[in-house]
């Protein structure tokens, strides 16, 4: 039998509030009719969105907030204005009470791993908390962390970064022994960071049952998915994600520039539409939303603030996922058998 | 009249050694007569190849060299074998002795920096060099700096990244006073590191002649284009160009995928094959090859190690623009005039 899963949701994070979020939530539930909803937000709003989705609303239980955390708050803001009242603040407390085992949550993500930060604490073990990525591969797809949670990285974080992606890989990928690189700098003379080096040793001599560490990749190897797990520390994370997302929109800009410039080109790709839709599909960033914070104690999921219901409802299937196959444990079981690295 | 310029090439670098090399200064010398070379390498595999290629021949001088730095050579290795005597160090040794204004090698990245560090030391209140990439964007294409010379990154280095970056990109670009940016994260919460936030005050209350800052630049800015030099520290620099490459290989590989699966698809492929040929020739490499090493006392050029004759040739070219816009005057008049950052 399965596991039920009871999701807590921020109805009035993103750009389109309740009707994304609910719409999202409907899809997944759906596909997927043993989940469970607590909706947090404005009463009047949801209500309006629920008398539309009648599976949803028999599905779900609404608790009336007053403060919503606004997309450009600065998270200290979110936090004098949001906390304890705020629907942000709340799907995040019902995790921590036990009322549901995930949240959910499309709004702005400074304010959101704030208060997830504030209201969860770190785990045991762990010093900061990370953002995970699913990234499209040219194999699949990989787990990339950290992607801007905290900028810095000492071989502790990264030895954590590497068990907390492959519990993660685990459940997502489907992996049993899922395999993880350092990202690195390939330019021989400078062999990368210290801090790199020292956790590529650990992660090498440890011989961590859950995970097959690989050594060093670089830049390149995210695109190709040379493993199933990359770590890094948050900025060069960050700079990496923004980059393939930026370099992604670009070919599709010169692509459909190119397309419309003949007639010829216009009858070719009218008789290729479907290898394009194709392609759309697999470049879609929305089948890969849910940015996973990770080093919680709980779990959050951060959705896409401009996303539609079919992308929200990606981030709400990933949350049933992590949920169902207790990444929690799984994370907590590894940590109990990690070796420290040396003190510099 | 045009300035005469005249550059050292390193025959003997990269994966095809002087086929590849002379075949692109061929192909640069026919686009621009003027241009004079000084050959380092082989002589026996140097003159095959000049003897088919009468009008290289006459514009250029021979250097007989016993020694090859390997692409594969560590830089510690390529010092040891190859100093004083191999082409690579003797194609950079020409720039210091005035035989030469400008150095091109297609050998290994961190061999040749190494050799360009030591031969010609870094220039007057330069701490560190650099390597500058040409990047495609949306709008045309963009200075970026560092890629990887050096890791990690002080606000003093950030600073004479910048300048360094707007004196090529005025070359290069054509713009009298280039936009520049500094690269960043966006989660609100981390705002980047230190180093990144000073040099960012500096550049910004400094209002330096050569230049317009910005501010900050997040990873897709890169693709399109919203300044014209991109300033970032090594690694993250390094991570990003790679991950780009990636990310465009990877897309490149979806499209044949899906361009090839039913009949439709390919007739609409073949029909619309102007507009894939363009869009392949703006997503290829070659055209934007050419790393400058910036910071140096003399200018070296990296092209990549695989590239084929019309790729080499792209770096040829850059290297004459470097030279006959004198690029090292540009660099020094800019750095006459900047304020050093405060002292953390």
């Amino acid at each position: 039998m399965q596991r039920a899963v009871t999701i807590s949701l921020d109805a009035m994070g993103g750009d389109h509030g309740p009707s994304v979020v609910l719409g999202g939530a409907a899809l997944s539930l759906s596909r997927d009719p043993s989940l469970r909803f607590v909706l947090f937000g404005d009463q009047k709003a949801i209500d309006a969105v629920l008398a539309t989705q009648p599976a949803l609303k028999a599905a779900s239980e609404v608790r009336h907030t007053e403060v919503a955390v606004r997309m450009d708050d600065k998270p200290s803001q979110a936090l004098r204005m949001g906390r304890r009242v705020s629907s942000m603040w709340q799907s995040i407390e019902a995790v921590k009470k036990g009322e549901a085992q995930v949240a959910v949550s499309a709004g702005n993500t400074g304010a959101l791993m704030a208060m997830a930060k504030f209201c969860l604490r770190t785990m045991a073990h762990i010093e900061r908390p990370a953002i995970a990525a699913l990234w499209p591969t040219q194999r699949g797809r990989s787990v990339v962390l950290d992607v801007g949670a905290t900028i810095g990285a000492d071989a502790q974080h990264l030895v954590d970064l590497a068990i907390m992606g492959a519990a993660m890989a685990r459940i997502v990928l489907g992996v049993q022994t899922p395999s993880v690189g350092l990202l690195n700098v390939g330019v021989e003379e400078i062999k990368g960071v210290e801090a790199v080096k020292e956790a590529g040793r650990v992660l090498r001599e440890a011989g961590m049952a859950g995970l097959d560490y690989r050594g060093f990749v670089e830049g390149d190897d995210l695109g190709k998915g040379t493993v199933d797990v990359v770590v890094t520390e948050g900025f060069a994370g960050n700079i990496a994600l923004k980059t393939a997302e930026g370099t992604a929109k670009q070919i599709g800009g010169y692509l459909r520039a190119e397309m419309g410039r003949t007639l010829m080109d216009k009858i070719g790709y009218l008789l290729a539409r479907r290898a394009f839709s194709a392609l759309k599909a697999r470049m879609d960033p929305r089948t890969v939303n849910g940015g996973v914070f990770l080093g919680l104690d709980g779990i959050v999921i951060k959705s896409h603030g401009g996303t539609d219901a079919e992308g929200f409802s990606a981030a709400v299937d990933l949350a049933r996922d992590m949920a169902r196959h207790d990444l929690m444990s799984k994370i907590r079981d590894m940590l109990e058998h990690t070796p420290a690295p040396a003190t510099p």
